[in-house]
């Protein structure tokens, strides 16, 4: 397990990160970032620098705290952009404060990001912003084919793989780069990320089709109204006649059960599984330890998860 | 002058930062990046660096383009804000594709700024990303005091200084880092370009007043519109019975005449001429050079230009 003391490291290079003489700014970014995030992604940075033989885990504060800021930023764009007025069980920033408030606040956690690039290696930077290059072009790609009930597992995995896969992938490549790991070591982590991202993604679709609201925080059929159609949904729409129409009206308990005896649940479940295994996989090149255990556990844990 | 080839790197920086292979966000970030913008910011880069002795200007290249490229996502999303229909005779990005596409663009046109660091000092990044929140904060700054009347010159100031002149106060020091000025020579470059700065932008919100909307390729009363005050408008609501409602109405001769008969553009032109005398101070510390003078004429220039 990560030490709680690390995780603490992050929460205060995340604090630090977030002051501002514009109090407005301090308190909403604040509201965001402090709102009990599952801190998945600096979870990993970590234990990808430990799984690479990192001892002193303050090298990898600055990308830990990066990456949940960069995952944060697009968040709250994102909540515009979808009109989501909920967001781990609060409010968003846009619902509270206004669409141009919550597009400055976005933007001031994206920036905020740039201070911490400062002690970082060159090879780093350019993973970071070839990754958020990555997150915008997935969203951009998302909101393009918005409403497409026609798209298909390929240009889905597209999607996944840039929105929200590369930044996965970067959490274990950075952690691995900050350990000073070998190059085998540094690409096996950064396969395990993105396996596991696409892994995340697929169960996040999934839950926002079946999952309950007070569990996940946030309104569930959000993805399906704003046209993205995850692995489940796209099964049921081509093996299941009539599946539009009850995907469309959003009766809850008719799109479970939809989803569950036309084998579009467990189709994309074992999607996801396959991932996971692939994630796991990765994980053989590094040497034996704690930290690797974890990040196996948490592969597991990223498809079973009910938020 | 700066050697057309050198703005000619910089253009060519610029596009390389912008290809992408969603084909939308090249094109949308492109039409407005190439749309006959001044250019600006990177030829005070450049100036700054050769006027503090640099001889190299592939050097500072990194970071002339990544001012232009922060400038243009602000402009980006502060069109999104301000319903902005109109940019450099163009229509905007959000006018063209919608708020939630132009959202995207500006920060796709920022996160390519990532990459253009990774060859840039830790102290230029840091710079960077500092002026990369004033920029934010400023921008907030102004947004929290829409329509806010009774703003007074110190407020005015206090959001100019880090919306606008923050980011002309890193070109100078950028530029001036870049070429391994002395500390002399940085400090006053950064000087020259936030006095710059702040006459820069009391002239563009006396345009905005007064200016021909074929000069300046955008409305004119935009800002007044969405309730930043300038000096000059200041100046004749304190000095001038009825003038709010002369200002409020916008019929543009009455306006016009209200500002020329209060002396409130006097006051304005008095005030921006005092900052560009700053400017000019400022660089009495570095040699004598062609670049020097180019810089002083930059100063003199930014409160005559119609745009």
């Amino acid at each position: 397990m990560i030490a709680a003391d690390e995780l603490g490291l992050v929460e205060d290079a995340l604090r630090k990160a977030l002051t501002s003489d514009v109090a407005l700014l301090a308190k909403a970014s604040g509201h965001i970032v402090c709102s009990g995030g599952k801190r998945l992604r600096p979870k990993i940075v970590l234990l990808a620098y430990r799984a690479a033989g990192g001892d002193n885990p303050s090298q990898a504060m600055p990308v830990a705290a990066a990456v949940e800021l960069l995952h944060t930023a697009s968040l709250v764009h994102d909540d515009i952009n979808d009109h989501s007025e909920l967001r781990r069980g609060q409010a968003t920033i846009n619902a509270r404060w206004g669409d141009g408030l919550a597009l400055l606040v976005g933007d001031f956690v994206f920036v905020r990001l740039l201070g911490l690039l400062a002690t970082c290696s060159s090879r780093a930077i350019q993973i970071l912003g070839d990754c958020c290059t990555a997150v915008v072009e997935g969203e951009t790609l998302q909101m393009l084919h918005c409403g497409d009930w026609a798209m298909d597992e390929a240009l889905y995995l597209e999607i996944v793989r840039k929105k929200t896969a590369s930044l996965f992938a970067a959490c274990g490549e950075l952690g691995a780069i900050a350990a000073a790991g070998t190059e085998e070591q540094i690409a096996a982590l950064a396969e395990y990320g993105e396996n596991l991202g696409v892994a995340f993604q697929i169960q996040d679709d999934t839950l926002d089709l079946i999952g309950q609201e007070e569990a996940l925080g946030k309104p569930v059929f959000l993805d399906l109204d704003h046209g993205s159609v995850g692995l489940a949904a796209q099964y049921a729409l081509e093996h299941e006649a009539g599946a539009v129409e009850i995907l469309r009206a959003g009766h809850r308990a008719q799109v479970a059960r939809l989803l569950q005896e036309s084998g579009a649940l467990a189709y994309a479940a074992q999607r996801a599984g396959a991932f996971v295994e692939r994630a796991r996989s990765a994980l053989a090149v590094l040497p034996d330890s704690q930290a690797r255990d974890e990040l196996r556990r948490l592969a597991d844990y990223v498809v079973v998860r009910d938020r």
